[in-house]
């Protein structure tokens, strides 16, 4: 008999009907002989409104009574899913993150998970019973109501798996699974049957928000087969598993992008030892993060040009910063542009693979699409391009890495 | 250093600017060198809107579900008080029903309270913190939700009052105080300073809603002082206490009406032993609660006259139910009458005097006022009238007993 762990999120619990059709996927999965946990979310704009409330109330609420107004939501949840089980003849009960109790460290609204209770809850689905469990909380070792910050619902699921030695952590959601690159941009895009967890975490990273990153790594730690899968369809999802799981790994799983990039060059900055640090240091203190750098000796050979991308809604903000660093250090000019896309190519494959970055430059180059930036990590290659190629580029490198659906 | 317990109820706390209005409330009573602990209904409209998505997904909700569900409503508010306390630097923290804990009966959905851990939340209010407790919930037997039941609140308050032998325990709401009589009708009514539980109790169930009937019974057992006062107005409410501490007491304390009856009456009824519980044991398992009840020897008699009381709403249903015995007991006609009020005089001190009763017929017979039912207790004389005198008797006897404001 396996243990199944399912995770439904907001928009599955929005409103009473879907909760209903939540408690028949619950009752399916009942039905296949195994023993049932369910981790739910609030009902889709609950947590808003509660959040709403404590704005309203205090521009920096304590985040203890913060997490006692915010946890309501997935308490109401909770109680409604094992009525609809009820309904369906389904024997279940519901465990608020105090009752099991999930405990967490005392980063009250944005708490980390330390371990779960599992003695009395594994007992009770021994003897038949659904468990139903909020997400996104826990008990603070005060013994107060934690929250696990936005998202956390995923994190709660993993670990509930993790803590129930489940043999399967399915979260449910409103794609169907992870495909090898947006299919709206690339028709010939198709779903996954199987990934790692590292190129889920590169992945989720590069903005196919599927699963929380969070909710990843736990899964890559406590080895939790994790399926995304949808609510509204009846098909598979996509597995999330270890290496070793994958029998015939492609060299690339999966091509991604993310528009949110601005590329800022400083020319002619002047080269010495702890200028990179005079740089980036003022930008983290604003809480800007930095993701690619390239720095090259400048063609006078006694200054460098440095260029690097922000997070395209920072890059105002950035130059600013920039501005007023001036005094401190030489900077040539100071040049901003919001038109870049970057494009990345993943894959765990790649590691024992060459020729896969020279493949992706050389498709690029044959478009006529110019390469800015290069980066690369042991199973990502990623590219800066101007933004008016973005659908070019993608369709290009799904047909050059074999990645095309028939 | 004395302790206080205030109580708000949904009015009080309906919108963010009435949970800062109590925030201040709270702080005076702390200025004024006491310690105190808050109790708190959820948001007006809040338990109503709870209630229904249970009732949306189920006819007939698990309890132990139910509670989980709606219970939130009160844990929300408590935060977000605890926020508005911390706004004017007040230092507060809440403390849920399962935090203190406030330990109940497994009776879910209408739990009693048994009793409430202390210790921790007095350390907690000697250090300066205000305790925030939410009303209406507790933690069952086997470490569960548990609710109270709807108007529950007044009954936590006065729960924790006694348990941390409060010196007072306020409960705010939209009324200012307990009045001689409905001022909308008698416009020389006067607030009273005080009453004791026993006129409170009949007052309560007489129709006066201000104070729930078990918070009343609760704070007498306990002997807790209960004030009831304004939350919108400043000015001293009414104390409910025991009888030894109010030094020169009133004949009568009130006068009260009701306008939810309905007279049934039943002419020539065979007279016989198990009369009585042929009659009204069909009715109570129909559910209906009889009030009044007198029985009259007849003209003829053999047989024997009923009249009866119940509520106005349930009169057709009540005929329909005695319809459907006829077959089993011999009764003549059956008279509904639903044109009639139940007027009664309320105090304890008309134990110890002789006339209070006769006062109050020669009132009504003075005024032309047919009575057409009688009943007594210790403390209190009703009658049955014609609806068309309510505010005619209500009047006279006011005067009559002296009750009149200057």
């Amino acid at each position: 008999m396996a243990i199944i762990v399912q995770k439904f999120g907001g928009t599955s619990v929005g409103d009473i009907e879907r909760i209903r059709n939540v408690a028949t996927k619950v009752k399916r999965e009942l039905d296949n002989g195994n023993q049932v946990a369910v981790v739910v979310s609030a009902m889709a704009g609950m947590t808003d409104q509660l959040v709403g409330y404590t704005r309203e109330m205090s521009n920096r609420p304590d985040p203890r009574e913060y997490d006692v107004v915010v946890s309501t939501g997935e308490q109401i949840t909770i109680g409604l899913l094992c009525m609809a089980l009820h309904n369906i003849d389904v024997p279940a009960r519901s465990w608020t993150g105090w009752q099991l109790p999930v405990r967490t460290d005392d980063a009250h609204a944005k708490a980390r998970i330390q371990d779960i209770g599992t003695e009395k809850v594994l007992a009770d689905m021994a003897a038949g019973r659904v468990a139903v469990v909020p997400g996104f909380q826990g008990v603070s070792d005060d013994g107060r109501i934690a929250t696990l910050g936005r998202g956390g619902s995923d994190t709660s699921a993993v670990a509930l798996a993790a803590a129930l030695h489940a043999d399967r952590c399915d979260i449910y959601t409103d794609v169907d699974g992870v495909y090898t690159c947006d299919p709206r941009i690339v028709t010939r895009a198709h779903k996954l049957d199987r990934i790692t967890y590292e190129e889920m975490l590169e992945m989720a990273s590069q903005g196919a928000k599927v699963l929380q990153t969070r909710a990843v790594e736990m899964g890559m730690k406590h080895h939790v087969r994790i399926q995304v899968l949808s609510s509204f369809e009846d098909t598979p999802g996509t597995l999330v598993v270890d290496e070793d799981e994958i029998v015939e790994q492609e060299i690339v799983s999966g091509i991604t992008y993310s528009r949110d990039e601005a590329k800022i060059v400083l020319s002619h900055v002047a080269d010495r030892p702890g200028i990179a640090a005079g740089i980036f240091g003022p930008l983290a203190e604003a809480n800007i993060i930095v993701d690619m750098i390239v720095q090259n000796v400048s063609e006078d050979g006694a200054t460098t040009d440095l260029t690097f991308t922000v997070p395209r809604g920072d890059m105002d903000r950035a130059v600013e910063v920039l501005e007023q660093i001036r005094g401190d250090i030489e900077i040539g000019d100071i040049i901003s542009d919001p038109g870049v896309v970057k494009v990345s190519v993943i894959g765990v494959g790649m590691r024992s693979h060459a020729g896969v970055a020279q493949r992706m430059f050389q498709t690029l180059a044959d478009k006529g699409i110019n390469i800015q930036v290069i980066s690369t990590s042991e199973i990502k290659i990623s590219v800066l391009i101007s933004e008016d190629y973005t659908e070019l580029a993608l369709r290009a490198l799904h047909s050059a890495y074999g990645l095309d659906a028939e």
